[in-house]
């Protein structure tokens, strides 16, 4: 596409979009709940030319080097067209964020002061080539009151578009502005460039995907970046831990799901149980088929595993990789996650309650856990209902983030004639 | 200054920054308020030297073509000394946000989530010349948690320098690191663009001051910037309105305090009362001394009016000049303060309930007004203590900022063992 036509469409679907968030400020929860309602059951009914569209993204994407991980992520199976159709009627039955009172006070001259939740306006929202994470995010955003612009993985292209045309009928059925939910119309990667720059008109980007490229849309953006990086995640044992318990906390965290963002990355043990609970532990994580790259005493214990590098501290593998070293306390433990660690998750094993209470005060990430896996930051699993994806800034929502974590608040003060004195 | 030795200089700020924050985020609350206290008394104490420092730079200020209002905001009053020493005291008396539990809950599989205050970290805070900021600022961001670096305006750098030394000195008293507020040594304007490049030890910039300076730091920063560039605050005058209320509304929002962001700027009258409550209220706001600038309705009834530009809809006068304008009804109003206001404070007076809702519905600003005062969009006014500034932003906090809006927060997760199934 020329690049003034690149530009004139980019303007119209911000354009578009703002429009439709001014709407969506005063549409009612039932119109919303409708919506997503009707949209599940839409999905579940046009399951066929859904799975005929993602059938045409598959077929394309073997013939390229796409891994395998990825293609099965493209793939809608009728399981994940029923758990699409699910997920959007858990998010009509959370409690709507916006109009909610989340403060209601009256000052000491009779002056009321509330403060509601309302949209943050319109969030332009990337990803990767996982089709159900359009029905996802447009649920969610819409939800919220924000209009959204979804660019989701080239190679998802026909899926997201079948699913995109039910969105958007679905809205005018609802009575909602269609342009609530809008799917850039082009796969030119300077439409990106260009949107990222119209901070007059979409308030939030939020990338969801590889490094790289939310490294690029971090530094081009113009609006707030709702994001995280890595999630290079932590598991510290302690000496006074429950060595079996620790045991099914790292294998859960390292092998349940291991291409996730809060699986578990790297170990850290303690130099007094190090001796016992490795040799131990590396049995179980070799039937699992993980990989170990340690220190040198870990090494020492484990002949199998090879030397780690700072590279290999500093990795978030993704797979079946572990990297391990032994410490010689919490203050090294806590010097190691500060200098490699993400802020994402971090979790310590212990029976100690001053550890575990020194470790959640000094760890400074967006979840810091006790004696569970790091798996459970997620969404879902804290009880948000949902996420839309974790961030790691401090600056908004920290952490999983909801229906309410896309969203801001206003003061609303009334009076009867109060003025200052 | 040479630019290797302002660079050095900067880093040298901002690290020293970093490793206060460090150790502020395990302070305890006694600590944090025994400094407020120690710094209220020793403020009151060493007044004469803070009162000498502030006349050099006060004597200097006439010596240049400083506004009157200016040079009394660069004045150090008793007053003034006793208002910086209780403001300490207050903000003493607040609860500490940091380590505050804002939410607990167990869940099914017995995993306890909370979600507990932690600061922000590193706070670069840019004020105009009114040297009580510097205490102010210093004591809520510390409080807060947060290491402060301070660039107050050039004219008050002597006052700064005298407060800011009590401060420090009170702060390794007790036992605080005496980096966790620290002032910009030099004048060099260029330091300012070296420290808003460096987002890996600057958690937030908050520029407070004029229009041009803010959108300067907004274009420059790195990191997130809290800010409002400007209050132009409507009050709607409703058909339906108590003309008398109105009146002392608008007197109160245009008069009490005219050079500030809440201040009215622009008056909206619906048609239908225009001609029995604009010459009743431009009476009062002659005796006043406030100049009127009105639409050609309003021109028409009050003879000494002036015609008002689209200029003057969208400025922040800043003193006694009101733009006016005549509507039709709510829906003209709502247009107007969209096309013109900044989203920071609008007002409605209205007995009507339907015609308040509706206006607080549809009005996108951090503080809408139902029958009182703009001048209530304020920290101290709605209950938070103290503020560092209004926000009009969406993302993060919204409206005026106190201790709790200089923080984030951190999930915990604990439990007993829990894996992901």
């Amino acid at each position: 596409m020329l690049e003034p036509e690149l530009q004139n469409l980019c303007e119209t679907l911000a354009t578009q979009a703002q429009t439709a968030s001014r709407a969506l400020v005063t549409a009612s929860t039932q119109q919303k709940d409708a919506w997503l309602l009707a949209s599940a059951e839409a999905i579940e009914r046009q399951r066929d030319p859904i799975r005929a569209a993602n059938d045409t993204d598959v077929s394309a994407a073997r013939r390229t080097d796409m891994s395998a991980a990825n293609i099965d992520r493209l793939t809608l199976t009728p399981a994940r067209l029923r758990a699409m159709a699910e997920g959007l009627r858990q998010v009509a039955a959370l409690p709507d964020p916006i109009g909610e009172i989340r403060e209601d006070a009256v000052r000491p001259n009779g002056l009321r002061v509330q403060k509601i939740g309302v949209p943050l306006g319109v969030i332009f929202f990337l990803y990767e080539s996982r089709p159900n994470v359009t029905v996802d995010a447009g649920g969610l955003c819409v939800k919220a009151g924000n209009a959204v612009i979804l660019r989701g993985g080239k190679e998802a292209t026909h899926s997201n578009r079948a699913l995109h045309a039910i969105l958007q009928r679905e809205l005018a059925t609802a009575g909602l502005p269609t342009d609530a939910v809008q799917l850039v119309p082009t796969l030119d990667r300077a439409a990106v460039g260009l949107l990222l720059k119209m901070d007059d008109r979409i308030d939030l980007v939020i990338p969801r995907g590889g490094e790289s490229l939310i490294r690029r849309v971090a530094a081009e953006a113009t609006m707030p970046v709702l994001k995280h990086y890595q999630g290079n995640c932590h598991v510290y044992v302690d000496e006074r831990a429950d060595l079996s318990m620790a045991e099914r906390i790292i294998l859960n965290g390292k092998c349940q799901r291991p291409g996730v963002c809060n699986a578990t990355e790297s170990l850290l043990v303690h130099a007094a149980i190090a001796g016992e609970f490795l040799p131990k532990l590396v049995a179980s994580l070799r039937t699992a088929g993980v990989e170990i790259r340690g220190c040198p005493q870990t090494v020492e214990r484990i002949p199998e595993a090879t030397l780690a590098t700072d590279a290999d501290y500093a990795a978030e593998f993704l797979g079946l990789i572990l990297s391990v070293k032994v410490v010689t306390g919490l203050p090294e433990a806590l010097e190691h996650i500060r200098r490699f660690g993400s802020k994402h998750t971090d979790a310590i094993v212990t029976a100690d309650a001053a550890t575990a209470r020194e470790f959640v005060a000094k760890v400074d990430s967006a979840a810091v856990v006790v004696n569970a896996s790091t798996r459970f930051n997620d969404g879902f699993e804290i009880g948000l209902g949902a996420e839309i994806g974790i961030s790691t800034d401090k600056f908004h929502a920290r952490g999983p983030c909801g229906l309410r974590e896309l969203t801001s608040y206003k003061y609303i003060l009334t009076g009867n004639g109060q003025i200052r004195v």
